[in-house]
This record gives C-alpha cells, structure tokens and sequence, in this order.
C-alpha cells in the first residue's frame, strides 16, 4: 500500500475524497491508495456513506499515512479502539494530517514542540497539546506534515506524491485539477493521469 | 430540493465530492442536496461505491441541477435510460456541469451555438456538437453554466449558491475551504459553516 487515508464517522467529505481523487491520479504502477477506518463503513458529516478498504492495522503497511479530519474525529480520539489502534511511524512513514486531523498526530505524541497547522476551530485545542500552532496551510518537519484548508490538500497530496513517485507526477496531478485557462490548458491533453481520463479497462 | 448532483459508474471522484461538499456547507433551511443516478449505487473511476439518493426524474423536482463528469460519461450519454430519463429545465432550474458534463448538456440541446467549456480532454468532442468551446474555468449563459477542471467546481457551486441561498452563504462556503493563511484565517472561526463544522446534532 502506498498511502492510506484515515477516515472515521464524522469525516469531512472534503478532506477525504479530494486526499482520495488526487493521489489515485498518480500514474505509477503498483500505485495502490486505500481508506481505512475502525469499521468497515464511515458516514461523512454531510451523510455520504462510504465502504472502507481495510482495519486501521492495515496503515502500518503504507509508505504514507494521511489523518482526515472533521466534527466526528473528537470521538475517535476519546475511543481506544481509534487512537491506540492507529499505527503511525515516522521513521519509515511519511505522516500526514489534514485540518483537524492534527490532533491525532498530537495525541500520537507526534507533533510535541513541533510547528503545526490545523483549521481556525481547532487552534486553541491542538496549542493546548503542546504544539506550536502557526496559521499557514503547510507545515512540514520532516516526515511529518500538517496541512489546513481544505484546498490545502494540493500541498498535502503534492509532498506525498512528490516522495514517493516523483516530481512530476506531482506536477501532473496537480495541474490535472486546475480550472481550464487559469493553471490548465486545453493543450495539456497529453500530459493527464490515463489512470482517471484513458482507463485502459 | 435544492440542488440534485447527477452521477453514473464511471464518474471522476473529485467532480461529485467537491460539488457535494461545498453544497452541503450552505448554512440556511431548508437546504437539500442529493446525489442522483439511474441506480441505486454508483462507482467512481477511481473505484469508490456510493449509495445515490434517488433516480434521475428526482431531478425535475431540484431548483439546480449539477451534471458530473467522468470517462463513464460517454456510456451513460448512449443509454436511453439515462440521456431521456434525465430532465433539465433551464427555464425553471439552474443547469451547470463539470468537465466532461458539458456533453450531457449538449445532447440535451441546452448549448446549440452557445459558449461552453469542458475538459481538455471533450474539447473536440463538445465543438463537434455545434457548441463554441471556449478555453475559460467557467462559462454562464443565462441559467445554464459549465465548468472545467476540477477546481472550477467553485465558479460553478458559488454561482448555484448564490442564486439560491444569496451571496453571503456563496462567501462563507468558499472562503471555508480555502488554505489556511490563503484565504482563510484563524480569526474566521465566526464565519464558518455550523452544518459542517459545529452539527447540531
């Protein structure tokens, strides 16, 4: 497995499926993205419910993990089964959190005295962790990253794909997504993840 | 209903979740959003199963209606179950339509000698239906819009959001999923969507 995306009840839609369309762009094989989640099912705070692709175990195997975030991670973090049941190993991991999901990087013990970002409702609660909460959408420290916005799943996703497939599959995903005339051409037809625009099934 | 998303097996992920989610952030009631399809679940090209929230003639019941995009565009367009069964309206409903969505509209007849826009990808494809295809992220005319390349999903969401829910509702959402320090700042936690970020329930 390549990256896996935690996702739990409560997730915002956003912060998983952008994560989820961006990195199955990459055009590399084997490339191989799964949602994992405490239950084999997540509903999404705007009521999409979603078939996950394994147990939170499965996340010890991926080269990167990526923490979601929303309204429903609070009671995944008081939740054993969640939290402690969650593998995450910097030192052979890229780990990676969107808004919210900072502070299951912090109640990992992961961001201590670190430099972080997480969404305007979360500042206070994540400074309280010992984290050094700084209004940016990226924070990296090494081979941990904090990402905040929604949109900044762009830097998120990029750092990821960057490291594990190289840079220009980064470059093609992300101007893959860009509005037409404002970052993507009508001539870049020749340079589109075939994985999503020419399946070859 | 307010704005009915329409989906087949084959959508490009990304071109239903950003629409859906940015529609759900909307902050009035009542407010409904649905994901329709000619079957009770569909799967993304990049593989993700969802259950839809209804048939394809819930549509004519919606005051905008979203048509999505994907590779699985082209089979749906050829299915009579989905081209005739879906009802489009401009004269009493918003139509706008993501990437590839354009074709879905052209076969309709809504863009005869209009200006559209559409994936780099359709680009032939749309101006081979009589349509003047413009190289731009977002295309209005009167009540029907298109959209292209996946981020333009704000063009086209702000314009149904502001239409139907007014401007203010159109500056929050978008400005909520902006990057932290982009666009959003800490200081914005008074403005930001309570369906999403603070449920009732």
């Amino acid at each position: 497995m390549d990256v896996a995306i935690i996702a739990f009840d409560g997730f915002t839609d956003i912060d998983v499926f952008l994560p989820w369309d961006l990195l199955n762009r990459v055009d590399v094989r084997p490339w191989k993205v799964a949602i994992l989640a405490r239950t084999p099912q997540v509903t999404s705070v705007a009521g999409l419910t979603i078939p996950t692709h394994g147990g939170l175990a499965l996340a010890a195997e991926a080269r990167a993990v990526l923490v979601a975030s929303g309204v429903g991670l609070r009671a995944a973090l008081q939740d054993p089964a969640f939290i402690d049941a969650l593998p995450l190993d910097p030192a052979r991991q890229l780990i990676g959190s969107m808004c919210s999901g900072a502070l299951a990087l912090a109640h990992k013990g992961l961001l201590a005295g670190k430099r972080a970002t997480t969404y305007p409702t979360q500042r206070a609660r994540l400074a309280a962790m010992g984290v050094e909460v700084v209004e940016e959408p990226f924070v990296r420290e090494g081979n941990i990253a904090t990402a905040a916005g929604c949109l900044a799943a762009l830097d998120l996703c990029g750092w990821m794909i960057e490291a594990l497939a190289g840079a220009a599959q980064r470059e093609m995903v992300l101007r893959s997504v860009q509005p037409v005339g404002r970052g993507l051409a009508f001539d870049d037809t020749q340079a589109l993840p075939a994985r999503i625009y020419a399946p070859a099934t």
